[in-house]
């Protein structure tokens, strides 16, 4: 018989998703240019070109057989040294190929991370707001997944609260940084507090606390700054990674798992990752593409556009009155609404066809995503429709 | 602290990936010309040229947002459509695209197909021989895996056997035809009992026994002849395809699960392998390969090769003695090994440069895997040292 839990699974819409589809429909009505569509984030610049040229390069001079052949059940070799060579130019690390597990995209990674370091009845804990995903990737190992209160004057960590929660069944801890929804980049202080109070607690307990660094929003940092990379600051992390947000390729599924060199077990994670493919039968990343990402490393797509985006959203939502911490970086912000039942307010923006997501799925009760990925002259048009919703509506 | 199931896995390496890297190693010291590796299924035809095209067409044609952008859930709607029209038209099916669910490869399709039906305690059977990733696939779910003896007079299915494990707890039957390792491709007759014992079951035990039927060689087939299409003999199958051998491009993870649309829920099979994705993190294939996938759906590589190699080996080594069902399908044979103990065989053979795999892990003891995915000229050498091996060894 067909699973009942997966089947109850599908009663339970995605809040995201619902919007985005009443968005697409909307449009069809009115024309998709006039709806200011919030909902999701897609990247909305093109790809480097670096990476098509790439990408037909391979195709033309490679044998087909050796291109589109298995990877190795851990990834290609070349591609996982390049990787740990690129890290370890950009941050100062030490990883070498096999410290690096390539997966598709930042969720496969956190997928198996998770896997990797818990068994059920552990718990994981979060800092709210979070990516409402992490639910499906913890909960469904037989984890359980708690969620810390959120900081709402910074988005930065609530230590009393993360210190009250961090108890024996603890196996890891699951961070999220830039972080979407708030766009808050957590600062080097925070990262050492935190690493200070899991050392602590590790030793009170005696046992591993993984730090698991979900990170795709990574390079997407503004003011010309750069996020401070997790790993350096706590030997026992995971720091999972995506080129979906960076190269502006989601589609294609591609990111790793880069096990701290210092961490329990170092040397064996990225094969324990490779025992929890075959079990899912995800097995690696698609070869071509693997190949090609390896090819443009450091490169990134013209990402200007998110800042823009944001100082126009942050100056205008601000001067209405919206009460709103300063994204650092990714492409989202995350303002407080006007009233404290979020769906009801964004409820009530749709009728100006402004297509915000309640935070609630977030884990934070009384704000609201917006998801700016979208052309700044949409932003521009949109902020009419913003000042009249505020008017009428508050 | 790191998974202690997952570690103690390691120590269990897989015998084939064992003796693949025996065959490699053994080539640095002689040459791999000189290594006769017939352990793993990588295929060693080329890519049609059309594939290959197409990706280049997508590359140069399509805005790289779209062209990468993130792929539905559910995957590509008219990708899905397309797979659905090529399987009503080929096999008499009545497919919508709602029925599709593209997955990565066939491990991944059968992965998805096992959890869709199966809760924790269930028993999913399988048919020996049967490819030993099965294990994970199932047992790895919470599910147990249950192997009905096999047929060593034609690798068809003992039904005896199989109908006495056919219990109240048989969620899935899981089969694989062509069969890897056996080559035999189940006959009409046999899929018709199939069906009738299972419909007789299902009334019996009052609930659904899914067919799960894992078929990446379909294509492969010999004497001008096509196997028998699993699904359209019984409601209830799951099909679950790769494109892995057909179009030899194993490392791009592409294939699907196919939903008869006469199952129990098949409109809602593709959401629920969609929600078993977002818990494993494993999300569509990738878009490009998807999109170039779609165009090239009713064309293989030129796979004249393996039936050319099977002839050869078969005629030479029932001329040595050798009991062996000749292979209808597939780049595999399996014949009954000169002594009971296969692994002693296999070691044997090992002194002459020839690496077989041994029947053990397959689920049947006393037998000889051969994948002659490899040129036909290395076949022809290969002989010569079967011929000493069984001379001076028996």
């Amino acid at each position: 018989m067909i699973n009942e839990q997966y089947k109850k699974m599908l009663e339970e819409k995605s809040v995201i998703r619902q919007l985005s589809e009443f968005a697409a429909a909307r449009g069809k009505e009115i024309g998709y240019e006039n709806v200011f569509d919030y909902s999701l984030g897609n990247p909305s610049v093109p790809v480097p070109e670096k990476f098509t040229e790439t990408m037909a390069e391979l195709l033309r001079s490679k044998s087909s057989m050796e291109l589109h052949g298995y990877s190795p059940s851990l990834g290609i070799a070349s591609v996982k040294e390049k990787i740990a060579a690129s890290l370890n130019k950009r941050f100062g690390m030490h990883y070498t190929g096999s410290h690096i597990f390539p997966a598709t995209g930042a969720a496969g990674a956190v997928a198996h991370a998770v896997r990797c370091v818990t068994k059920p009845g552990d718990e994981v804990l979060t800092i709210a707001p979070y990516f409402p995903e992490y639910n499906m990737y913890v909960n469904m190992t037989g984890a359980v997944l708690k969620v810390v209160t959120a900081d709402t004057e910074g988005f930065q960590i609530r230590f009393d609260k993360l210190e009250e929660m961090l108890t024996e069944k603890t196996a890891a801890l699951l961070i999220n940084t830039p972080n979407n929804p708030s766009g808050a980049v957590y600062s080097e202080a925070t990262l050492r507090e935190l690493a200070s109070l899991l050392k602590r607690k590790q030793k009170e307990y005696g046992h591993d606390i993984f730090l698991i660094s979900d990170e795709p929003y990574r390079e997407i940092v503004f003011g010309g700054k750069s996020a401070p990379y997790v790993s350096s600051f706590y030997d026992n992390t995971l720091s999972c990674y995506s080129y979906s947000k960076s190269l502006s390729l989601p589609g294609e599924r591609i990111g790793y798992v880069a096990a701290n060199p210092a961490c329990t077990d170092a040397e064996l994670i990225s094969a324990i990752c490779g025992q929890i493919s075959r079990g899912i039968g995800h097995n690696c990343p698609p070869s071509i593409i693997q190949l090609a990402v390896s090819e443009v490393l450091d490169v990134t797509a013209d990402m200007a556009v998110y800042e823009r985006n944001m100082n126009i959203l942050y100056d205008e939502l601000t001067a209405l009155g919206f009460e709103c911490v300063r994204p650092g970086g990714t492409f989202y912000i995350f303002p407080r609404a006007l009233e404290e039942d979020a769906a009801a307010f964004c409820k009530k923006a749709l009728a100006y066809d402004l297509v915000l997501v309640p935070s609630d799925s977030f884990g934070v009760p009384g704000f609201f995503r917006m998801a700016y990925c979208i052309d700044t002259e949409k932003v521009e048009r949109s902020l009419a429709a913003f000042r009249r919703f505020v008017k009428e509506c508050y």
